[in-house]
């Protein structure tokens, strides 16, 4: 007898009650202000990663290794972002009541607010590790406050000084990058400081909520992206800054703004499932150990 | 002394005070459901008018000889649609309110509410000629109501049975197909019966809201929309509709749904370009007339 | 508990058991001698058919009606030709044995042959209606024989004179011309004589294979394929005849020769799924009569 | 021994001194106000001439029963639209010496003018077939004389009232049209008339040539041209009608503006391709008469 | 009452009398010899600027910190390059006159040519520093002198040796890198030796005309661009290149070869347009010292 | 008289009896598992190739110093590999039964396999320096033997342990890393270890087979191919290595897996003329030194 078809990323394919990692996918851009098409991006990834293989020579690890599970994109309205939004953490909750660790797949940035809402509700002690070329800081864009632009901003707003440290800014107005002197701790351009950041949350084994936005990689390797900016990171920097954070309590992560039809080459997809493919696997790895 | 640099759609360069007609672009996709981008129309239209001439073959008519306004696009939020559409109706109530018609470029088909619900202001016995392949009827598209998907049932709450007017229409679920036999006069896949719902129109000079959905056409001739229905219109017979409904006492008018960068070959562009100043020249002639 | 991520064709979400169609893909364009890129078809319309409605204002019918199911894709290797029919042959077999109708979505046209094999095996007297621009009548394609430029010639090499019958075709060598006024019975440009073929089908209850290349149609509305022939017939010709064809005994179909890469604006693949869903109403309404 | 590479168009592989038809292409753009690319039609056609057959069902003939050569490329400078046509003239001069037919792959349209001149100088009672979309009969465009939008108007200059035929024309200035209503035998948006301006010229043994700016087409057929105006005329009416001019004294012609770059999906290339075809199965046939 | 469209790079709506530096576009192509499209480059950097911030983290400074005015582009024709460049010069010329830095937006590198000739006019010891992939320093190409690939050439022509310095350089033929030799002052492959170049012209306040073609770059960033060549600097090296020219005596400058449509992700034109942010604000902020 | 339309890569007119270097072209993609369109590979490096110079800065030599002949490409069937084979294996034997050395531009990788065949049979002691993202080391791949993720198995099939040198390798199932551990000189991410590998080579004169699959260039300068893998080196990096395996006894050589239709932008196909420019350059060099 046939069965129907059945479509993961590559190497999902446990079943939920043995899986340690819960992927799914937030298909949602509608506060994209410049140029959508982050909604494609989690099925793109799903669909393309059968041009990778399970194993990373990086790592000397391969996904067969290990129980995750791809529960597919959640079915979300456009035009209303709260609801979005409340789809989107009670799906963490989901997963975090289960043990597991939720990786979500955007979708513009303003999605990883759903999740961190939940992961709080867990971790109120969280904090956010925060890769990106814009700083996502305004109070609000053009009269709205749910923006993928203010999103840092929003969690900001639930968690409070200096439990926010974001890596690779280059853009945003000058009223952000003054916000983020007195209440975040900015790192501008590069991963320079990173490592000192990760220690004291190591040593603390503090919760820590995880967050790339691949836009903080140079355009050169990633165009396909909403708002490219040039003067980025390059994937070997990024590959290594993913291992580093790895090693600290990660209770929730996600990867956003691929937006896959503004790069016809399909290079920005293909990164895009091989930096998940290096991200689960130094998760599953940690939480292993 | 320099000028700074006014980019005007071709041929609409008068002076606002003696303007008859007057655009005005909104460049708003927020809730488009399948593939976004009608937020790039009235800003590709602006541009690519160049490519055009200002005269009509088919009209013996020329742009150069009206006064025509181009306002510029308003500046909309991304995010909220409710915002989002009180601006352009504060638009529209304005040139409305100078005995002007206002001519909207969308912008996905949402936009046409705002501009509606001001032409509804001024004139209480409006009727809504509609061209499109969709019915836009549902009631609500994933518990949302301000949805593209539901504007045409938006109006109807305001203006109830029998006064939207539907041509071209070749995709719905059953329920709005069911909805229009009840409400609203639809006539599927093509322009029959135009004229014979024209003529008490014209006779009794009601006021006429005229909103092309530019997926009326078929994708061969404009493939550049957000969800291209095979089995429209040919380009002549959208020509010849328009000039018809011109003879009714439009007070305002919209054209929409043109996703620029959907079609690389600029092909749709340019035909969304003379559909425009078809549509111009026909409704400026009838007002001198 | 969170379930796996399940992708079918729009409204193809039946048990196989209950099933009456199915659907399944073969992702292969190995011999494609020009452009490739039909291996991405069934995906592509898949994924896209999503943008459509399950009902059909057309046929006044609707998906949810009936029962249908689609098995996904074979895993097909590339590089050996003889294996993809195996496993094409292999997978009709089984949905013929059970009584049910399988329809293929291709892939190149070279797919057909292992699909017609199975039904040859069911249906001894079959009969193939051919709706394609190209004659596919080749004796080798540069001295290879399993290609996509034969499979006429292969499945005439299985059926013997006068069971094939062709239409739209207005591609060849002069030789297969020659060959099709001996041995087949051909129709160039359009449709015309389709009903004075299906008489004494229908009459007869003749069993049909019924294989449709959608480069039958124009390339003004199907761009999307790998050899685009200019002089094609319209959609709405291309429905009517479906519906025509599918009064008589059709015990399989196929589907065929999208490459959705070639037409990034995405209408060749909204075609091709509208195409697919007004052929499973009319065969499933035919088979429920 | 090895060869080396030879491409010639489909077909045309005769040798120049028995040849009776002589392709060559004028890879220029220099002038094209709107979108560039028209250089590349003439290397873009010889390329995809090999999705091609020989073969054509429409006429049945073949072009390897006729004697064809092509002749390659002009290497033309950018930049000095003078020497540029007088590169292109002397080519002509060369092939009409020898006695043989001149088949100029432009290009954009001014190309014409440096063909029309050297068949002038051998016939000087020569009439101009044009097919186009645009008028191209302005005096001068933006300062300059020898400019695509003006060529009609350079040949009208050297001929005089009456000998150029236009058809399909739907794009120019008001003054254009007034031009024309005057000077020259315009048919506005399709072949009307067509066999009333030919049946004196093939009585009279006119020398006709025939030049067709391929964007006379529709673009939803041929969307790759540097401005597709919506309107235009099917490929089967634009084959018909190159049968009925070939049946005139044609003894140089010229197909031109494909900017192939602007229809990715290839189609247009392979519309310029079966028009090339054609155009010299017919031109050949009565030429052997 | 409503207002027309205005349309500026981002930053630069100063009035201009009180601005300092001013904008102006030259949309020319005309002799690229191989891929066109450098005409679109002005409008599109004016249009995409808007995806951008005013505030530079580079050098924390902001566009509305000084006072820039953007003029528009040049109405040009195609078809006479002595036309176009005299349009370039006078504009020049009334921008310096005005005791303003002109800073000109192609178009391919010959509109150089024309800014060059206003800025020898007003500072007769005028040095050139150059950034570039191409030596562009051909006496002719294919005959014609006024051509991009001889630019460098013409200046030096106006000038005489030892004042044009070129960096980056990497393609040319064999003679352009021998004249190098003899006349200019080049810098192969990088920006090496520019501290030692820039020295004696700051120490002694020469004034320069800065040229910046973009091509410089390497494709892996900046793809969009008629003839990419690969072995490019980067991004970050363009910035502090353009940082420590601008610490010269700046007197006009230009930034070209931006060809929009050839990258469709959009990535060269967002790159195009932060350096120029960038490169206006160095400028900006030296002259205001 | 004129002459028929010979098509070559730059600078590559030689006889073929004089010439050293014998270009060829193997437009195959048949086995393609991902992404095909590196058929269309060899032509697009040929036609572009006229974007260049013959001219190389980097090594001050021109490929007009040298004779080199391009012999066009092979007519292959799809279909059939191991018929592909055999017409690469017998060209080559051609090529270097003349004491010429062949430069195969490829098609898919797979072509290397005929090439290396005619290799051994002249050369028995033959080595292969591998430059590649993939390791392409699978006994089989989907049941396939001659497939472009085996052909490197398929060449160690034919000689031996210790006679492959692998650089770049970044991607392959874990079974293909444990195979190269034990069978092959594999060298991962990058070109460390190339000049410790090449120094015995040298010393020895051993023939070597020198194949580069362009995708171990990294995507962000190469992303148009089947199977772009981020992290890859860059383009000085090969350059330099190329000339470094130019010193060793090369007897052949390929280039392979550029798919130009997947960058559009065409700085793939440029960079991949440029790479075989230098390339044809360092080993002309070294064979007339």
């Amino acid at each position: 007898m046939l069965s129907p078809n059945i479509e993961t990323f590559l190497g999902c394919d446990a079943d939920y009650t043995s899986a340690d990692l819960v992927l799914f996918g937030a298909p949602f851009d509608s506060t994209t202000s410049y140029r959508p098409g982050a909604r494609f991006g989690p099925s793109a990834m799903r669909h393309e990663s059968f041009g990778l293989e399970t194993y990373s020579p990086y790592q000397d690890a391969d996904l067969t290794d290990y129980a995750i599970f791809d529960s597919g994109d959640l079915e979300l309205c456009f035009g209303s972002s709260e609801l979005a939004l409340e789809a989107i953490q009670e799906r963490a909750e989901v997963i975090l009541s289960d043990g597991k660790l939720p990786l979500l797949m955007g979708g513009e940035h303003l999605v990883t607010l759903g999740a961190v809402r939940a992961a709080l509700n867990h971790f109120p002690n969280l904090h956010i590790i925060h890769f990106d070329a814009h700083a996502d800081l305004r109070e609000d864009y053009l009269g709205v406050q749910l923006s993928h632009a203010c999103v840092l901003h929003r969690c900001y707003d639930l968690m409070g000084d200096g439990r926010i440290h974001q890596f690779c800014i280059r853009s945003g107005d000058r009223e952000e990058f003054q916000f983020a002197d007195i209440h975040t701790d900015m790192h501008k351009f590069s991963f320079d400081g990173l490592e000192d950041v990760l220690q004291p949350l190591i040593a603390a084994d503090t919760p820590v909520y995880f967050t790339i936005d691949l836009d903080c990689l140079d355009p050169s390797c990633f165009p396909g992206t909403g708002t490219p900016e040039a003067g980025g990171v390059d994937f070997p920097s990024l590959l290594h800054a993913i291992q580093q954070v790895s090693r600290t309590h990660v209770v929730a992560a996600d990867i956003n703004e691929l937006a896959p039809m503004l790069d016809a080459s399909g290079a920005s997809t293909a990164l895009a499932c091989k930096v998940l493919r290096e991200l689960m696997l130094a998760l599953a790895r940690n939480r292993s150990n």
